[in-house]
């Protein structure tokens, strides 16, 4: 039995490292597709990097916790990872990948080397006072006072569904994955409709910014059980997992009451609801939306 | 005599067509300079292309009266314009210029090849309300109803000075920069100190997006008179022309004060204030900042 050798991809954790990868593959002549990830890696990531291959010569992994996505409230500090497990789960995936980017701290500018050069330039113009200072909700970048101060904002889609309760959750997305746009340079990347508001959120950012990105957007990912496969998951004990199935269930049944007839999205949204709660869950939101 | 026959620049008004132009020269080897502008072109923006020659192999020009960054109120409809004068202006810098970029509307997606094939994918996932419904200050980008939501914001600096009264200026500049950064791709964009808050919000904002752009600041350039130069200049009376004298006047008086020992920033701004006053002017605001 002959076994083909698995490819390691190779790992790149420097900015313009990254970029100077991009540019030698476009010139020549290969386009990149990327798939952005904050690791821990599951079968949800390895269909999205299987749907990269099918767009581009070349598949770019990054692999970035984004403090500017989380609030100082939320878990970042136990946002599970295993970046060696992720490496060895990327070389699985038939094809494997040919880069992880993997930075160690997209904000930290002083320690890149292209714009450590420029930083003398750089004194505030506003001095002073934090960013953080006199405002409620923040993210961990400003909580970290780290000078960072650009958010790009896609300012009728953030509104609404998550970003109710979560106000700077799709901040934090549009700009980290600007700035990965900007250091990757790929031509195609790769979304999971799990995450359904943040792909139609990114799509709106490409085209009115005008990235030269194709998005693309991959199935939702379910275990046997039909639960939807996230790293977050792990978190889980079994009797959590037991009530998280109930989520599932009821837009399952709410799929087929709504096909049977039911046109009133009032009534489908407490059928979500009810389901939910019936099997001890709480609900954030449920909301019943035009596609 | 001999006379040296000018450079016409290549006039490019689609999105991709300036992106392929970019994209060709670079795989050529050339580097590419940005001059952004508002068109109705004057030695101010000569200036600027003589700094873009020193520092890449091509210059590139944008004309595009950006929408994103007057609020309806402001004055759009009667912004100086002269596209013809323009380009011959660009002409009579040596050296020219090798590609202007003049967009019909940046923020017009349905007319853009490249965006027009993804168009039934775009369907609004929150749908009817207008952006423009129930806020007071917007764009007239906004006012239209482009479909466009998305906007960088510079939290920090596009507060204060300038942001003072415009609230909404500083986001549309550095939207429509992003827009053209990724239209054209250049490796360096030359900006004026005239707009010195611009200036800065840039250079933040290319860092914090990590555009690999270095960014040039050109210095002030004035009339005889003292007077900085600026296309709204034509809109001046004899009279307003004089009283627009006693800023720079005004500005001179207190630099000297300075240096004479004046370390007192209230004093300074009180000069400045009073000295602006006593000619007939308005002042929106002076204040004293760090560099």
């Amino acid at each position: 039995m002959i076994m083909e050798a698995k490819k390691e991809p190779e790992i790149i954790t420097d900015k313009d490292q990254m970029r100077k990868w991009s540019r030698a593959m476009r010139c020549d002549g290969k386009s990149i597709a990327l798939v952005p990830t904050m690791g821990y890696l599951h079968q949800g990531h390895s269909s999205l990097v299987k749907e990269a291959h099918k767009h581009a010569d070349l598949t770019v992994v990054s692999i970035n916790v984004n403090p500017g996505q989380f609030s100082p409230s939320e878990d970042l500090s136990t946002y599970p990872c295993d970046f060696n497990g992720d490496i060895l789960k990327l070389m699985s995936v038939p094809g494997g990948v040919d880069a992880v980017f993997h930075p160690y701290n997209l904000y930290d500018y002083k320690n890149n080397s292209r714009s450590s050069k420029d930083d003398d330039d750089v004194i505030p113009m506003i001095d002073g006072s934090k960013a953080s200072e006199g405002k409620g909700a923040v993210s961990c970048v400003e909580e970290k006072d780290l000078g960072h101060e650009t958010w790009v904002r896609v300012e009728r889609l953030e509104k609404g569904l998550c970003g109710n309760s979560r106000p700077l959750f799709f901040r934090g997305v549009a700009t980290v994955v600007t700035k990965l746009f900007n250091i990757v340079e790929p031509d195609v990347a790769v979304f999971g409709k799990k995450d359904y508001q943040q792909w139609r959120i990114i799509q709106s950012m490409v085209r009115d910014l005008d990235f030269s990105i194709r998005i693309i957007a991959s199935e939702i990912v379910r275990d046997n059980d039909g639960l939807a496969v996230s790293s977050r998951n792990v978190h889980l004990s079994v009797e959590e997992r037991k009530k998280a199935l109930s989520i599932s269930r009821a837009l399952s049944k709410a799929k087929l009451s709504a096909k049977e007839g039911q046109k009133s999205s009032k009534q489908l949204k407490e059928l979500v609801i009810q389901s939910i709660e019936k099997a001890g869950g709480k609900v954030d939101y449920a909301e019943v939306r035009q596609q």
